[in-house]
C-alpha cells in the first residue's frame, strides 16, 4: 500500500520538454504536519530529471530546500546541464504557486552499467533483531491524544523499526550521542528502487534528538545523496549520525544497506539545530 | 606567498550583473599537470558567488565537475536562487571557450552571525608531530627526474605535512585503507579564509590511494563542502576517508579542523576510481 502511495504521490506528467507537473500528498507530512518531507520530494523531482537525462538512476543528487510545499500541484522544469559518456548532469527547479521552493543539481547514469573496482571497509550497522527494536508508529499508536510530539504521516509509510537506545530521546532518555538507526522497508513490504531510497534518506527522525538538544523542527539546507546500487526487495538497514554542531549548523550522514548486506546509498544533509 | 597566489588567482572582475571573469593559472594544476584543482576553480566560482549574494562565506556549495578547465580566461555566470534572511541560496556556472566547465549551487551566509547550539563528538585527526610528518613538496624534490608520479603544481601552494601511515603508497606500500591525514597551511604560512578552505577540501592526494587500488586520476563527479567557522591563523589540520569503492564510485569525507581546534569544513565528493 505505502509502495503503491508512493509509486502515485511521485508520479509526474510530462507537459513538454524539461516541463513536468506533480501532485504533492499530505502523505508525506513530517513532524508538525505542516510540509512533506524533504526526501519525498527530492523523490518527486527526480523522476522528472531522470526522464530528462534519459539515464535511470540518481547517482549523486543535491537538493536546496528554499520554501515550505504545501499540499496540491507542483511545476518542475528541468534543464540539461551536460550529456555525458556515463553521466549526465540535470538540474531542476520544483515551484508551486510561483514560488521556487527546491533546486536540484544531480548526475544522473545507470547503475547497472558502472564497472570498477570494489572495496569495502564499512560494515552494515550492527542491529537488534527486529523484534527486539520499536516500531516508530506502534509507539505512535500507543501515545495518548495530547502527546506533545507524535510519528508524522511520513513515518506511516514505511515500517521503522528503531534500536531502543537510539530513541531513548522519545521517552525523555536521549543517549547523549547524534545518532539513530533501525531497520526499514515500505508499510506492509513491497519492492524499493533508487528514488525509493532518496525518502529513506530523509524518513527517520533526526539524529540529533539523540544528542539531549530541544527536539523540535530541524529544517533542511541542503541534502546530498550518493547511491551506488538498486536496493534488493527486503528490509533496509540504515543509520543516521549528526557528530558536530557548530552554532546550529548541523550534518547529518546516512548510510542505506540492502537486504543483501551491501551499501545502497550515502546521504549527508545540512540542517538547522532546533531552537529552545 | 601562496597566499597572495590564492588571491591573485581567484580574483574575478565583475563586468555586469552576475557577470564575472576570471582567470585560472597552471599554479593550481593537479596530476598530471593538465587541468586545475577542482577546490581552487570552486573557490574562484565561490567569490562570485559571494558577490552576487552578498554574503561573505558558502555555508554549503556544490560543485558539479563537467570538463576539464585550462589555464586561461573563464566567464561566470551567476543567479540569485532566494534570498533568505540568514542564507542566500546561488547558482554559477564557470565557462570557458563557449563550454560549460562547472556547474555550482550554494547557500551563503555570514558564519559569524550564526547563532544556536554547539555540540561537538567529532576529534581533530590525532597527528603525529609535524616534524614526525612527510612533507609532500620534499619528498617530490628527492624523488628522480624519471619518477612516473610526482606531486602536482597544486601541491607547491601547500606546506602538506602528512603522517607516514597514510602516505605508504607514495613508496609502494600502501597502508590498505582510504585515509589521508596531515597538517596543513598556505606555503610558507598566511592567513586562510572560507575561499581557501574550499581549496584544501580538495588539496590533498586522493585518500583511496591507501586502499592500495591502482593509482591514477581520480576524477570528481561532484564535491561538496559545508563551512562551519572561519578558521584562525596557523596549521590546520586535515582527515581524508573513503571507505566505500562501489564499482568505480568512491566516496571521499574531509574535516579540517583549525589552529584552535576547531572544526572548520567538512567535505564529502562522489569521485571515480583510477582504472587499472
Amino acid at each position: 500500500m505505502a509502495h503503491a502511495h508512493f509509486v502515485a504521490d511521485t508520479h509526474v506528467d510530462r507537459l513538454a520538454d524539461g516541463r513536468y507537473r506533480g501532485r504533492a500528498t499530505e502523505r508525506w507530512h513530517v513532524f508538525g504536519d505542516a510540509a512533506p518531507n524533504g526526501g519525498y520530494l527530492l523523490a518527486m523531482a527526480a523522476r522528472a530529471l531522470a526522464d530528462t537525462a534519459g539515464q535511470p538512476d540518481p547517482v549523486t543528487v543535491t537538493a536546496h530546500y528554499l520554501r515550505p510545499v504545501g499540499a496540491g500541484t507542483v511545476e518542475i522544469t528541468t534543464d540539461v546541464v551536460k550529456t555525458g559518456r556515463r553521466l549526465t548532469t540535470v538540474q531542476a527547479s520544483l515551484v508551486q504557486d510561483d514560488q521556487e521552493c527546491l533546486r536540484v543539481v544531480g548526475a544522473f547514469g545507470d547503475l547497472d552499467r558502472f564497472d570498477g573496482p570494489d572495496h569495502q571497509d564499512r560494515t552494515p550497522p550492527p542491529l537488534p533483531l527486529r523484534d527486539h527494536c520499536l516500531d516508530l508508529n506502534a509507539v505512535g499508536a500507543a501515545l495518548p491524544d495530547d502527546a506533545p510530539l507524535r510519528p508524522p504521516a511520513v513515518a506511516a509509510q514505511f515500517d521503522l523499526l528503531l534500536t531502543p537506545p537510539t530513541v531513548g530521546w522519545m521517552t525523555g532518555q536521549p543517549a547523549g550521542r547524534g545518532e539513530i538507526a533501525g531497520w526499514c522497508r515500505w508499510a506492509g513490504g513491497g519492492p524499493m528502487d533508487s528514488f525509493g531510497l532518496l525518502v529513506v534518506a530523509d524518513a527517520f527522525p533526526p539524529a540529533v534528538f539523540g544528542m539531549g538538544l530541544p527536539i523540535g523542527w530541524v529544517p533542511t539546507v541542503e541534502l546530498t545523496v550518493h547511491l551506488r546500487q538498486r536496493p534488493a526487495d527486503g528490509w533496509l538497514r540504515a543509520r543516521f549520525t549528526t557528530d558536530s554542531v557548530t552554532r546550529g549548523l548541523l550534518e547529518e550522514d546516512g548510510e542505506v544497506w540492502d537486504a543483501d548486506g551491501n551499501l545502497v546509498a550515502l546521504s549527508r544533509q545540512l540542517a538547522l539545530a532546533a531552537r529552545a
